[in-house]
């Protein structure tokens, strides 16, 4: 009897060698028989995956959500429970940067599907609606932080969900970049936090 | 006697065709042959200003650093003279977002260089030097602002401003990929600024 191709496995060896590949030489550099040759398998089976461009991508940024959920969910465990609104929006955030190398190599793999999806309005799409519900999340912790505190400053909680979610957007390019160290980028979150929370 | 070759204007020639190729089919998509077609030149011309994709990329973002220059200054020689450091500040940040097409296609072209050169570490170094200078100046307007209306949050300038920066490369993100309209950009900029410099 033949062995039972397990369709999951195959498919996180395929999606680890598209990651290792875009690591190294770019997402956009990233074809079929590279990948193929990278995870060992032939081009046709990568081709199940991915038929074209569009759909490699696709997949790439599939398990960057994944690899990021994971994170944030494991991160947001590790609390006290219950943690206070505050302590889970600041926990979230600080994930959500880029601050080591597989969260770099992740990082990469998003900015190359931004850039790419910036051109084809239906690509973006598929990330409208990612983060319409992570900044509704936010802003619900949020609000729901400022049932406790009060609201210092009168902020609108959805603008303060997106100001700290576009925020860590633009201060994990600098990481990327290496346009600032970590322990800058963490400070301007703390600033940022207390800007919006702490007692005027 | 020949026809004087301006370098200048077959320059400006060849980048306008890049830019177009670039806004209609992503940077990452733009060959040499399909500018030289757009721009109505041989290939050998365009090689002549990029030999590797890696100056055209180069290429592509000094064309968009000098259309933002232009625009910063058009905009800040519009302003009362002298303006506040805070009008300055929020003028300046404004017209760094994608709020119209042409400035839409430059920042297209923008994210794609940044996505191109997080793999790349020489080419991210030169955006390193720009960056700085940019947060340096917004750094000194930010404390001059203080100077003036006090420091009501006893917020580092520098923070302030590299926060500021980073949150409107965020939002230009957010911008360009349709997740938010422009009067948030703008509303989320405003109660920024609020949170850095109205009294306490």
């Amino acid at each position: 009897m033949p062995k039972r191709v397990d369709r999951n496995e195959r498919r996180a060896l395929i999606a680890d060698a598209l990651m290792r590949v875009a690591a190294a030489r770019g997402l956009d550099e990233a074809s079929l028989r590279h990948v193929a040759a990278e995870a060992g398998v032939s081009s046709g089976m990568v081709q199940h995956y991915f038929s074209t461009k569009d759909e490699m991508m696709r997949f790439a940024l599939e398990v960057v959500r994944d690899h990021a959920s994971e994170r944030l969910a494991v991160a947001a465990a590790a609390l006290d429970q219950p943690p206070t609104p505050r302590t889970l929006v600041r926990t979230l955030l600080v994930h959500l940067l880029p601050l080591d190398e597989p969260q770099r190599a992740d990082g990469r793999v998003a900015l190359a599907f931004l850039a790419y999806a910036a051109v084809r309005p239906d690509l973006a799409a598929s990330l409208r609606t990612d983060n319409a519900r992570l900044r509704a999340f936010f802003a619900e912790q949020i609000n729901a932080q400022f049932d406790v505190t009060g609201n210092p400053r009168s902020v609108e909680p959805s603008h303060a969900a997106t100001a700290l979610l576009a925020l860590v957007e633009g201060l994990g390019i600098y990481l990327l970049n290496g346009h600032l160290p970590a322990e800058s980028a963490l400070a301007i979150i703390d600033t940022q936090l207390g800007l919006l929370f702490d007692p005027a």
